[in-house]
């Protein structure tokens, strides 16, 4: 009777997982896209209502989209040099950053034209604290993680903090979306999204969508036999926080 | 120079972030409760509006706060038997599942008294599809790890996916709420909302501390040295997913 380790097997299922996160992802881009393209007149850049369309195509393209790739990269580019993976890692988020500072220059300037105040919905409290998050996290790991300065207790110390806090603030993203979805049905459609209307079962499928790819990027980054191997070459550089946690530190200076 | 291992240092910290968890979850349950109390004309069971207001406390109650309380059992009680901890963990959720399903009447209720559609929001898509999925995890879990006919080898198959698809349901669980906050919102003070009403930054607020209820939930369950520390004797009963995925079964039967 042949065996193959478990690990092994399992790894055969990890490419299926990623292809579902792209569909996943794709569909709710173009989903987006339509929404706003078909239902509220496309896209412009001159303070009216199809400005304020670039927003949602841009923060659910930067801050769900782009953002789940850059955490898939870890998985996907299992192989490749962890130096690699980490600058194409950080290279994704400032894209993301990119499109979504756009997003949100878009809906601050509707607002200033329309007049219409800014940051009292609990959308907006969601999406501004994730946002100020999402820029503190990409510095933190820019600063740690990519240039050579931090020692390797500090990178063992934040490692985890930048796994969690990457995950919740996908999580978050994901959230402040749906709450978005929510604010224009009911902002455009009251009176006839209780009846099914279509852009309803759209936005809502949309939301669905959304919540699903997060869900396959969450579980794919947090599958146990989906890590990355430990590459013993590398091990000189980097450093593995278990090692630490289960090592002994100093009580006093 | 006195040293200290740092699993044992960090786990000083543990009753400090539950603590904060209880305060946190205790907040917005009461929260919740002066918010339909104090602006919506407080409690009944007659189909009112006043029978809705019993959902939102019933959800937020059961779905977030028992349900948060009923993961944080296995860091709580990290020396108690863990037979006796699963018990425990079993029952609260069978409390978060009973007052949720009273916080479900209470809204389809209301609804079939007013005559509103029942399922067309997004807040209802994601609801209905938290509890639906809870109580298939809650099955699950009862019938794989309470009961002892479940062979070691499915435990430890099913042990990682209890783990993510828990942790998952309570991230939809407080995305729902806060859909649910803004719905009710826009469908109540919409005009006023904008103008920083009081009751919109009462329930925005809440929004956010059930946001921090979840994450320190979240941390609290994931952060590695606040594991429950492995025991021998339970070792036999009871079953690792490492260890078995780290192992070998056969390729075929």
């Amino acid at each position: 009777m042949e065996r193959i380790p478990l690990s092994m097997g399992s790894l055969r299922t990890l490419p299926w997982y990623v292809g579902a996160s792209q569909v996943l992802g794709v569909a709710c881009v173009v989903i987006t896209g339509v929404w706003m393209g078909h239902y509220h007149g496309g896209y412009a850049w001159d303070g009216s209502a199809q400005e304020f369309n670039v927003h949602p195509l841009c923060m659910v393209l930067g801050l769900v989209f782009l953002y789940g790739d850059a955490v898939l990269v870890y998985r996907v580019f299992r192989n490749e040099s962890k130096r690699s993976v980490k600058i194409l890692h950080a290279l994704l988020h400032m894209m993301a950053l990119i499109i979504s500072i756009v997003g949100l220059v878009a809906v601050f300037d509707f607002h200033a034209t329309a007049k219409i105040s800014n940051m009292y919905s609990l959308h907006s409290w969601c999406g501004m604290l994730t946002f100020v998050l999402f820029i503190l996290q990409w510095l933190l790991g820019l600063g740690l993680f990519l240039f050579p300065w931090a020692s390797a207790q500090l990178r063992g110390w934040y490692l985890p903090l930048h796994v969690f806090f990457g995950l919740l603030l996908l999580a978050m993203s994901i959230g402040t979306c749906l709450l978005g979805i929510t604010e224009k049905l009911l902002f455009n459609i009251m009176s006839t999204y209780s009846e099914f209307a279509a852009e309803g079962v759209l936005a809502n499928t949309l939301g669905l969508l959304l919540v699903c790819f997060g869900v396959v990027v969450g579980y794919v980054a947090t599958r146990e036999d989906f890590r990355r191997p430990p590459n013993p070459e590398e091990e000189a550089l980097s450093v593995h926080f278990k090692t630490l946690s289960e090592g002994e530190i100093p009580s006093s200076p």
